[in-house]
Protein backbone atom coordinates (compact mmCIF):
# COMPACT_ATOMS: atom_id res chain seq x y z
CA UNK A 1 0.00 0.00 0.00
CA UNK A 2 1.24 3.64 -0.92
CA UNK A 3 2.35 5.71 2.14
CA UNK A 4 0.68 8.60 3.14
CA UNK A 5 2.75 11.64 2.86
CA UNK A 6 2.15 14.21 5.34
CA UNK A 7 3.18 18.02 4.60
CA UNK A 8 3.52 20.57 7.34
CA UNK A 9 4.94 23.85 8.39
CA UNK A 10 6.65 23.67 11.66
CA UNK A 11 5.14 26.81 12.75
CA UNK A 12 1.51 26.13 11.99
CA UNK A 13 -1.16 25.19 14.74
CA UNK A 14 -3.00 23.38 12.53
CA UNK A 15 -0.08 21.20 11.44
CA UNK A 16 0.42 20.69 15.26
CA UNK A 17 -2.76 18.97 16.21
CA UNK A 18 -3.04 17.02 12.88
CA UNK A 19 1.01 15.89 13.74
CA UNK A 20 -1.05 14.01 17.11
CA UNK A 21 -2.84 11.90 14.76
CA UNK A 22 -2.01 11.32 11.01
CA UNK A 23 0.40 7.95 12.41
CA UNK A 24 -2.31 6.61 14.06
CA UNK A 25 -5.00 7.43 11.56
CA UNK A 26 -2.67 5.89 8.66
CA UNK A 27 -1.84 2.86 10.85
CA UNK A 28 -5.34 2.05 11.39
CA UNK A 29 -5.84 1.34 7.48
CA UNK A 30 -2.25 -0.07 7.30
CA UNK A 31 -0.82 2.51 6.18
CA UNK A 32 2.29 4.51 7.08
CA UNK A 33 3.16 7.95 7.05
CA UNK A 34 6.51 10.16 5.21
CA UNK A 35 6.57 13.33 7.09
CA UNK A 36 7.36 15.99 5.14
CA UNK A 37 8.32 20.01 6.41
CA UNK A 38 7.91 22.83 4.03
CA UNK A 39 8.34 26.22 4.22
CA UNK A 40 4.64 27.75 3.94
CA UNK A 41 5.93 31.49 3.65
CA UNK A 42 7.23 30.17 0.33
CA UNK A 43 3.36 29.55 -0.81
CA UNK A 44 2.26 33.35 0.46
CA UNK A 45 4.31 34.65 -2.83
CA UNK A 46 2.34 32.32 -5.01
CA UNK A 47 -1.21 32.14 -3.43
CA UNK A 48 -1.32 35.77 -2.36
CA UNK A 49 -2.54 34.81 0.91
CA UNK A 50 -0.73 35.22 3.96
CA UNK A 51 0.03 34.36 8.55
CA UNK A 52 -3.43 33.55 9.56
CA UNK A 53 -3.15 36.09 12.36
CA UNK A 54 -2.58 39.16 10.33
CA UNK A 55 -6.04 38.44 8.69
CA UNK A 56 -8.52 40.97 9.85
CA UNK A 57 -11.39 38.80 11.15
CA UNK A 58 -9.76 35.29 9.98
CA UNK A 59 -6.87 35.58 12.74
CA UNK A 60 -8.98 35.80 16.00
CA UNK A 61 -11.01 32.94 14.39
CA UNK A 62 -7.91 30.94 13.57
CA UNK A 63 -6.65 31.85 17.42
CA UNK A 64 -10.36 31.00 19.21
CA UNK A 65 -10.48 27.84 16.91
CA UNK A 66 -6.97 26.93 17.82
CA UNK A 67 -7.69 26.67 21.66
CA UNK A 68 -10.94 25.00 21.08
CA UNK A 69 -9.38 22.03 19.17
CA UNK A 70 -6.89 22.13 22.04
CA UNK A 71 -9.67 21.57 24.46
CA UNK A 72 -11.20 19.03 22.57
CA UNK A 73 -8.68 17.19 21.48
CA UNK A 74 -6.81 16.88 25.03
CA UNK A 75 -3.98 18.09 23.75
CA UNK A 76 -1.27 20.99 25.36
CA UNK A 77 -1.16 23.85 23.82
CA UNK A 78 -0.32 27.59 24.30
CA UNK A 79 0.17 29.62 21.13
CA UNK A 80 3.45 31.91 22.10
CA UNK A 81 3.59 35.51 21.88
CA UNK A 82 6.17 35.31 19.25
CA UNK A 83 4.26 33.55 16.49
CA UNK A 84 4.81 32.40 13.70
CA UNK A 85 8.15 31.58 14.19
CA UNK A 86 11.06 31.44 11.36
CA UNK A 87 10.92 27.29 10.87
CA UNK A 88 14.45 27.33 8.35
CA UNK A 89 16.29 25.62 10.94
CA UNK A 90 14.37 22.42 12.21
CA UNK A 91 13.51 22.08 8.65
CA UNK A 92 16.56 21.01 7.43
CA UNK A 93 17.73 20.06 10.48
CA UNK A 94 14.64 17.36 9.83
CA UNK A 95 15.79 16.42 6.13
CA UNK A 96 19.43 15.79 7.44
CA UNK A 97 17.64 13.44 10.19
CA UNK A 98 15.48 11.73 7.97
CA UNK A 99 18.31 10.56 5.48
CA UNK A 100 19.61 9.09 8.04
CA UNK A 101 16.83 7.88 10.38
CA UNK A 102 13.26 8.59 8.78
CA UNK A 103 12.05 7.37 12.39
CA UNK A 104 14.19 9.40 14.35
CA UNK A 105 13.12 12.16 12.33
CA UNK A 106 9.76 11.57 12.77
CA UNK A 107 10.42 11.24 16.81
CA UNK A 108 11.94 14.96 16.49
CA UNK A 109 9.51 16.41 14.64
CA UNK A 110 7.13 16.14 16.99
CA UNK A 111 9.85 17.25 19.84
CA UNK A 112 9.82 20.43 17.65
CA UNK A 113 6.09 21.08 17.69
CA UNK A 114 5.83 19.89 21.27
CA UNK A 115 8.33 22.52 22.23
CA UNK A 116 7.06 25.50 20.46
CA UNK A 117 3.69 24.41 21.16
CA UNK A 118 3.41 23.67 24.33
CA UNK A 119 6.61 24.86 26.09
CA UNK A 120 6.76 27.78 24.62
CA UNK A 121 10.80 26.68 23.89
CA UNK A 122 11.26 28.52 20.32
CA UNK A 123 13.21 26.22 18.50
CA UNK A 124 14.95 28.35 16.07
CA UNK A 125 18.49 28.21 16.21
CA UNK A 126 21.10 25.89 15.52
CA UNK A 127 21.41 24.95 19.82
CA UNK A 128 17.79 25.12 20.51
CA UNK A 129 17.05 22.55 18.00
CA UNK A 130 20.23 20.31 18.02
CA UNK A 131 18.81 19.91 21.94
CA UNK A 132 15.89 19.04 20.54
CA UNK A 133 17.14 16.16 17.96
CA UNK A 134 19.57 15.30 21.18
CA UNK A 135 16.55 14.88 23.55
CA UNK A 136 15.19 12.47 20.66
CA UNK A 137 18.30 10.25 20.28
CA UNK A 138 20.03 12.17 17.80
CA UNK A 139 23.92 13.67 17.78
CA UNK A 140 23.75 17.26 18.67
CA UNK A 141 26.95 18.20 17.72
CA UNK A 142 26.49 16.63 13.92
CA UNK A 143 23.24 18.31 13.50
CA UNK A 144 24.49 21.89 14.03
CA UNK A 145 26.52 21.09 11.52
CA UNK A 146 23.96 19.34 9.20
CA UNK A 147 21.82 23.27 9.64
CA UNK A 148 24.82 25.12 8.62
CA UNK A 149 25.55 23.12 5.51
CA UNK A 150 24.72 25.07 2.11
CA UNK A 151 23.74 21.27 0.85
CA UNK A 152 20.92 20.79 3.29
CA UNK A 153 19.92 24.54 2.73
CA UNK A 154 19.25 23.99 -0.60
CA UNK A 155 17.48 20.45 -0.02
CA UNK A 156 14.82 22.46 2.01
CA UNK A 157 14.90 24.74 -0.85
CA UNK A 158 13.96 22.26 -3.59
CA UNK A 159 11.71 20.37 -1.24
CA UNK A 160 9.51 23.31 -0.43
CA UNK A 161 9.74 24.39 -4.65
CA UNK A 162 8.47 20.73 -4.77
CA UNK A 163 5.77 21.10 -3.22
CA UNK A 164 4.67 24.28 -4.06
CA UNK A 165 4.71 22.43 -7.68
CA UNK A 166 2.59 20.18 -6.82
CA UNK A 167 0.21 22.71 -5.58
CA UNK A 168 0.88 21.77 -1.62
CA UNK A 169 -0.20 25.47 -0.79
CA UNK A 170 -1.20 24.74 2.83
CA UNK A 171 -0.63 23.33 6.38
CA UNK A 172 -0.99 20.23 7.18
CA UNK A 173 -1.13 19.18 3.47
CA UNK A 174 -1.90 15.53 2.86
CA UNK A 175 -1.51 13.10 0.17
CA UNK A 176 -3.14 9.85 0.07
CA UNK A 177 -3.22 7.79 -3.56
CA UNK A 178 -2.25 11.26 -5.18
CA UNK A 179 -5.96 12.89 -3.82
CA UNK A 180 -4.78 16.24 -1.69
CA UNK A 181 -6.39 16.93 1.57
CA UNK A 182 -5.96 20.54 3.14
CA UNK A 183 -5.90 21.49 6.64
CA UNK A 184 -6.51 19.38 10.70
CA UNK A 185 -10.34 19.38 9.35
CA UNK A 186 -9.90 17.06 6.44
CA UNK A 187 -8.54 14.43 8.32
CA UNK A 188 -12.07 12.65 8.76
CA UNK A 189 -12.45 12.85 5.07
CA UNK A 190 -8.70 11.54 4.85
CA UNK A 191 -9.73 8.51 7.27
CA UNK A 192 -13.06 8.05 5.29
CA UNK A 193 -11.11 7.96 1.76
CA UNK A 194 -8.83 5.47 3.07
CA UNK A 195 -11.62 3.78 4.85
CA UNK A 196 -14.15 3.71 1.24
CA UNK A 197 -10.43 2.95 -0.96
CA UNK A 198 -11.65 6.56 -2.49
CA UNK A 199 -14.62 7.51 -4.01
CA UNK B 1 -32.60 25.54 23.73
CA UNK B 2 -31.32 28.01 21.88
CA UNK B 3 -31.51 28.17 17.98
CA UNK B 4 -28.42 27.36 15.83
CA UNK B 5 -27.67 30.50 13.56
CA UNK B 6 -27.22 29.22 10.05
CA UNK B 7 -25.04 32.11 8.20
CA UNK B 8 -24.69 31.38 4.56
CA UNK B 9 -24.22 32.70 0.75
CA UNK B 10 -26.47 31.45 -1.92
CA UNK B 11 -23.91 31.13 -4.67
CA UNK B 12 -21.21 29.09 -2.56
CA UNK B 13 -21.25 25.67 -3.09
CA UNK B 14 -19.49 24.80 0.62
CA UNK B 15 -22.79 25.98 1.81
CA UNK B 16 -24.81 23.95 -0.57
CA UNK B 17 -23.37 20.63 1.10
CA UNK B 18 -23.73 21.93 4.76
CA UNK B 19 -27.80 23.14 3.77
CA UNK B 20 -28.37 19.38 2.90
CA UNK B 21 -27.55 18.37 6.96
CA UNK B 22 -27.65 21.18 8.59
CA UNK B 23 -31.14 20.59 10.01
CA UNK B 24 -31.32 16.84 10.53
CA UNK B 25 -27.75 17.61 12.44
CA UNK B 26 -29.42 20.22 14.25
CA UNK B 27 -32.97 17.84 14.85
CA UNK B 28 -30.53 15.01 16.14
CA UNK B 29 -29.84 17.22 19.52
CA UNK B 30 -33.33 18.77 19.77
CA UNK B 31 -32.16 21.89 18.02
CA UNK B 32 -33.62 24.08 15.80
CA UNK B 33 -31.92 26.18 13.13
CA UNK B 34 -32.15 29.87 11.82
CA UNK B 35 -31.21 30.39 8.31
CA UNK B 36 -29.66 33.62 7.39
CA UNK B 37 -28.15 34.21 3.65
CA UNK B 38 -25.50 37.40 3.74
CA UNK B 39 -23.52 38.86 1.06
CA UNK B 40 -20.50 37.20 1.63
CA UNK B 41 -18.48 39.61 -0.95
CA UNK B 42 -19.00 42.57 1.71
CA UNK B 43 -16.78 41.05 3.70
CA UNK B 44 -14.44 40.32 1.42
CA UNK B 45 -13.56 43.72 1.72
CA UNK B 46 -12.56 43.60 5.53
CA UNK B 47 -11.16 40.28 5.37
CA UNK B 48 -8.58 40.93 2.10
CA UNK B 49 -9.59 37.61 0.59
CA UNK B 50 -11.88 36.94 -2.74
CA UNK B 51 -13.44 34.32 -4.89
CA UNK B 52 -12.19 30.94 -4.07
CA UNK B 53 -11.51 30.50 -7.60
CA UNK B 54 -9.69 34.00 -8.86
CA UNK B 55 -7.31 32.30 -6.03
CA UNK B 56 -3.78 30.38 -7.15
CA UNK B 57 -3.34 26.59 -6.45
CA UNK B 58 -6.58 27.21 -4.00
CA UNK B 59 -9.02 27.93 -6.62
CA UNK B 60 -8.35 24.33 -8.52
CA UNK B 61 -8.70 22.44 -5.07
CA UNK B 62 -11.43 24.03 -4.21
CA UNK B 63 -12.77 22.51 -7.54
CA UNK B 64 -12.04 19.59 -6.94
CA UNK B 65 -12.96 19.16 -3.32
CA UNK B 66 -16.42 20.94 -4.16
CA UNK B 67 -16.70 17.50 -6.79
CA UNK B 68 -15.26 15.00 -4.14
CA UNK B 69 -17.79 16.25 -1.34
CA UNK B 70 -20.20 15.94 -3.77
CA UNK B 71 -19.57 12.63 -4.34
CA UNK B 72 -19.03 11.85 -1.23
CA UNK B 73 -22.30 13.02 0.26
CA UNK B 74 -24.40 11.85 -3.04
CA UNK B 75 -25.56 15.60 -3.61
CA UNK B 76 -26.23 15.88 -6.93
CA UNK B 77 -23.71 18.82 -7.93
CA UNK B 78 -22.64 20.63 -11.18
CA UNK B 79 -20.70 23.80 -11.14
CA UNK B 80 -22.22 26.59 -13.63
CA UNK B 81 -19.68 28.16 -15.96
CA UNK B 82 -20.90 31.59 -14.25
CA UNK B 83 -19.85 31.28 -11.09
CA UNK B 84 -20.01 32.84 -9.01
CA UNK B 85 -23.45 34.95 -9.80
CA UNK B 86 -25.27 37.36 -7.59
CA UNK B 87 -27.46 36.55 -4.84
CA UNK B 88 -28.49 40.00 -4.34
CA UNK B 89 -32.17 39.25 -5.83
CA UNK B 90 -32.72 35.41 -3.55
CA UNK B 91 -31.18 36.51 -0.25
CA UNK B 92 -33.52 39.47 -0.46
CA UNK B 93 -36.46 37.50 -1.76
CA UNK B 94 -35.65 34.99 1.60
CA UNK B 95 -36.09 38.04 4.30
CA UNK B 96 -39.39 38.75 2.67
CA UNK B 97 -40.65 35.12 2.65
CA UNK B 98 -38.88 34.77 6.20
CA UNK B 99 -40.92 37.26 7.72
CA UNK B 100 -43.69 36.05 6.72
CA UNK B 101 -43.28 32.04 6.97
CA UNK B 102 -39.53 30.83 7.86
CA UNK B 103 -40.74 27.49 6.62
CA UNK B 104 -41.90 28.61 3.26
CA UNK B 105 -38.21 30.40 3.27
CA UNK B 106 -36.01 27.91 4.08
CA UNK B 107 -37.56 25.25 1.46
CA UNK B 108 -37.51 28.16 -0.88
CA UNK B 109 -33.83 28.38 0.43
CA UNK B 110 -33.01 24.76 -0.59
CA UNK B 111 -34.61 25.35 -3.90
CA UNK B 112 -32.34 28.27 -5.16
CA UNK B 113 -29.47 26.24 -4.01
CA UNK B 114 -30.67 23.03 -6.25
CA UNK B 115 -31.69 25.38 -8.91
CA UNK B 116 -28.01 26.89 -9.25
CA UNK B 117 -25.91 23.63 -8.02
CA UNK B 118 -28.12 21.21 -9.23
CA UNK B 119 -30.18 22.27 -12.54
CA UNK B 120 -27.29 25.01 -13.87
CA UNK B 121 -30.41 27.46 -13.39
CA UNK B 122 -28.81 31.09 -12.25
CA UNK B 123 -31.31 32.25 -9.54
CA UNK B 124 -30.36 36.17 -10.32
CA UNK B 125 -33.38 37.67 -11.80
CA UNK B 126 -36.88 38.55 -10.16
CA UNK B 127 -38.54 36.86 -12.54
CA UNK B 128 -36.48 33.73 -12.17
CA UNK B 129 -36.23 34.24 -8.37
CA UNK B 130 -40.20 34.45 -8.00
CA UNK B 131 -40.56 31.41 -10.26
CA UNK B 132 -38.37 29.30 -7.76
CA UNK B 133 -40.32 30.92 -4.56
CA UNK B 134 -43.74 29.95 -6.33
CA UNK B 135 -42.41 26.07 -6.68
CA UNK B 136 -42.04 25.49 -2.82
CA UNK B 137 -45.90 27.40 -2.65
CA UNK B 138 -44.60 31.16 -2.21
CA UNK B 139 -46.82 34.01 -4.15
CA UNK B 140 -45.10 35.02 -7.45
CA UNK B 141 -46.15 38.26 -8.07
CA UNK B 142 -45.91 39.48 -4.21
CA UNK B 143 -42.15 38.27 -4.16
CA UNK B 144 -41.44 40.16 -7.59
CA UNK B 145 -42.85 43.33 -6.03
CA UNK B 146 -40.50 42.61 -2.49
CA UNK B 147 -37.55 42.05 -4.56
CA UNK B 148 -37.65 45.33 -5.67
CA UNK B 149 -38.85 47.01 -2.27
CA UNK B 150 -36.27 49.71 -1.11
CA UNK B 151 -36.95 48.22 2.67
CA UNK B 152 -36.02 44.80 1.70
CA UNK B 153 -32.85 45.94 -0.03
CA UNK B 154 -32.20 47.96 3.15
CA UNK B 155 -33.06 44.69 5.26
CA UNK B 156 -30.38 42.56 3.75
CA UNK B 157 -27.75 45.31 3.65
CA UNK B 158 -28.69 45.18 7.61
CA UNK B 159 -28.40 41.83 7.77
CA UNK B 160 -25.08 41.52 5.91
CA UNK B 161 -23.38 44.54 7.84
CA UNK B 162 -24.83 42.78 11.46
CA UNK B 163 -23.30 39.81 10.10
CA UNK B 164 -20.08 41.24 9.61
CA UNK B 165 -19.72 43.43 12.82
CA UNK B 166 -20.20 39.73 14.50
CA UNK B 167 -17.45 38.99 12.77
CA UNK B 168 -19.13 36.39 10.67
CA UNK B 169 -16.88 36.27 7.38
CA UNK B 170 -17.51 32.96 5.80
CA UNK B 171 -19.93 30.60 3.81
CA UNK B 172 -21.49 28.38 5.40
CA UNK B 173 -20.82 30.31 9.09
CA UNK B 174 -23.12 28.31 12.46
CA UNK B 175 -23.01 29.49 15.77
CA UNK B 176 -24.27 27.59 18.68
CA UNK B 177 -24.71 28.88 21.46
CA UNK B 178 -22.03 31.94 20.66
CA UNK B 179 -19.98 29.52 19.44
CA UNK B 180 -18.48 30.62 15.43
CA UNK B 181 -17.96 27.33 13.33
CA UNK B 182 -16.84 28.41 9.44
CA UNK B 183 -16.96 25.62 7.32
CA UNK B 184 -18.68 22.63 5.69
CA UNK B 185 -16.05 20.87 7.20
CA UNK B 186 -16.55 21.97 10.25
CA UNK B 187 -20.02 20.40 10.57
CA UNK B 188 -18.26 17.21 12.25
CA UNK B 189 -17.04 19.68 15.47
CA UNK B 190 -20.09 21.79 15.49
CA UNK B 191 -21.70 17.85 16.12
CA UNK B 192 -19.23 17.35 18.92
CA UNK B 193 -20.22 20.51 20.16
CA UNK B 194 -23.83 19.41 20.35
CA UNK B 195 -22.69 16.11 21.45
CA UNK B 196 -20.61 17.34 24.55
CA UNK B 197 -22.62 20.49 25.32
CA UNK B 198 -19.54 22.68 24.94
CA UNK B 199 -15.95 22.11 25.90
Amino acid sequence: MAVIEFWFEFSSPYAYFAAQEIDALAARHGRTVVWRPFMLGASFKRTGMGPLLHMPMRGDYARRDWERIARMTGTPYRLPAAFPFPALVPSRAFYWLDDRDPELARRFAKRVFHAFFAEGVEPSTPEVVAGLAADVGGDRGAVIAAVNDPAIKERLKAETEGALDRNIFGSPFTIVDGEPFWGFDRLPMVEEWLRRGGW
